[in-house]
């Protein structure tokens, strides 16, 4: 269960959607300019270009014992293109903004060599930055990217659509696991599995080749289980996902085994997958050329995710950086 | 004199501008996209965008005790307009990331109506945000802006230009100072002058107006004495300064004497003045058609900045943020 957030004379807000769904009514978020704002992975300025702004902060998105200042440097980036991915854009700069806690200089160093790995492997060039101390580290990347197609939102899934994933799902929160649980070391992938939650890999490839096909997409960064819930309600669907189709790497079950878990309900509320998931015409599932898993299927109904299969319930939700 | 930064193995960097231009040494920053890259107040995406991301952190950039959290989410996004001003940009949009430390709930709502009031003043619309949970409170934001000419950046002031700033310098660390000591309290304009400190007016009209005429433009965020030092090596040039040509409101001399400074100190070296500061002909100070004054010229020599006047000290130097 969430935390409920308070916010002031009592008031509470359930989760971070809700907060943020609530602060965008303060502001005028309407531009001529703007195609799509709030609500979605990243901004649309018109006609083609593709925006996003995204923290890692030490302690709610990374922990210092579990990640170097490379890996923290590489993720900072690879969470802003993953938005990008799942627009179908492919960046064309990044604009980092660092900030160094007390005795954290020698960090940023190596926190730029992380970044500068994971902008070379992507073709992100960094192209302004800002340092400043501050009472912890942290480092937040804008990013922009121009979309080939008009880049595809979490609007639009239709009944009679299936739901399909890139990838493999729970391999990221398995290796968050075994770090936390070092009597989990010894399992096969365990080491593997650490690899996938320090240095997530946007599927910016893949989603280029998908936005023509597709009819709603988003990243999978807190979970299926939360994304997903996410991309029902900005649709006006009601989702059905079968947790035992979800796709993962052979070595996931047995570390989900070993939490005492369902392998889908890990996959489905783990959260820094860094996978697409789309709504998209079961024909297309073939013709877009990208490898897809079909984990589910978009029906009408009021906005909301239905489980079946191991250890499914409705209440299942992913990562809340409020909670 | 600032602290020397800690740099890995003993190495140690004289400021943050030394910090920023290593690691930029450590990412590849060229892009075909983008026009100019580190170093200017935004980044520039051809042909005509303008991209800048700024943050605001609590003891760093603000005080809590000093600043509303209404103040603190105007001054989050002024101070990145500031950064499209001095590249001649109005605003397209804003992306806002927020992070909440512990405690800090109650105060997401008035921070995000200070930012909409901002907003609305200066034609921004708010289209996208994300809320984190960190070690404290911080809002990075990021905007993009257009210009209607080629945005000036830093680089292009000549010997025999004129330097100018918009408005007054030295009110806002006036207030500052005011906001220290509650004995200054009394003396007129402390009221004003804590006003000033705590919701800056970005130049954005004067930004356009002055674009076509100026030769390097820059906001004046850290105070002129670090700011120019900037313009100076970006150049290539020496900058001239007469300190008691610096224009200030009637209420801030008396102020600086109270703090046993010379006025033109505090005003060049107080900072978070969020006033234009730039290099151009003597012909286009009236031209231009912005209200300017004329603080010195440019000469050849190695990169550098002279002043003269009451006070007058070659190694005076505005904040620093890794101070």
């Amino acid at each position: 269960m969430p935390e409920q957030v308070g916010w002031g004379e009592g008031t509470t807000y359930p989760d971070e959607d809700a907060l943020i769904a609530h602060l965008a009514t303060l502001v005028d978020g309407s531009s001529p300019e703007i195609l799509q704002g709030i609500g979605d992975d990243a901004a649309v300025l018109a006609p083609d270009l593709v925006w996003t702004v995204d923290p890692q902060v030490d302690g709610v998105h990374f922990r210092r014992d579990f990640s170097s200042p490379y890996d923290v440097g590489w993720k900072a980036l690879a969470v802003n293109l993953s938005d990008l991915a799942a627009m179908g854009a492919l960046p064309i700069g990044a604009l980092v903004s660092l900030i160094l806690g007390e005795g954290d200089a020698a960090d940023a160093e190596p926190i730029y060599a992380g970044l500068g790995a994971c902008a070379r492997t992507y073709g992100c060039p960094v192209v302004g930055g800002d340092v400043a101390r501050g009472p912890g580290l942290s480092v937040s990347i804008s990013v922009i990217g121009r979309a080939a197609t008009p880049p595809p939102g979490r609007v639009g899934a239709q009944p009679g659509d299936v739901i399909a994933v890139t990838g493999t799902l729970g391999e990221s929160a398995a290796g968050l696991a075994v770090l936390r649980d070092p009597a989990l070391r010894d399992l096969p992938g365990a080491i593997e599995s650490i690899e996938r939650h320090r240095r997530p890999h946007p599927r910016l490839v893949e989603g280029q080749a998908l936005a023509p096909f597709v009819h709603a997409m988003m990243d999978v960064s807190d979970g299926i289980a939360t994304d997903l819930r996410r991309l029902a309600r900005r649709s006006g669907v009601q989702l059905h996902v079968d947790l035992d189709a979800l796709p993962m790497h052979d070595d996931t079950p047995p570390i989900a085994r070993a939490l005492g878990l369902a392998p889908g309900v890990l996959a489905a509320t783990g959260g820094e997958d860094y996978e697409l998931v789309m709504a998209l015409s079961a024909d297309d599932v073939e013709r877009c050329g990208v490898t897809l898993t079909v984990i589910g299927h978009v029906a009408a109904g009021p906005a909301s995710v239905r489980f079946i299969g191991e250890g499914a319930n409705d209440a299942l939700r992913g990562w809340d950086h409020l909670a």
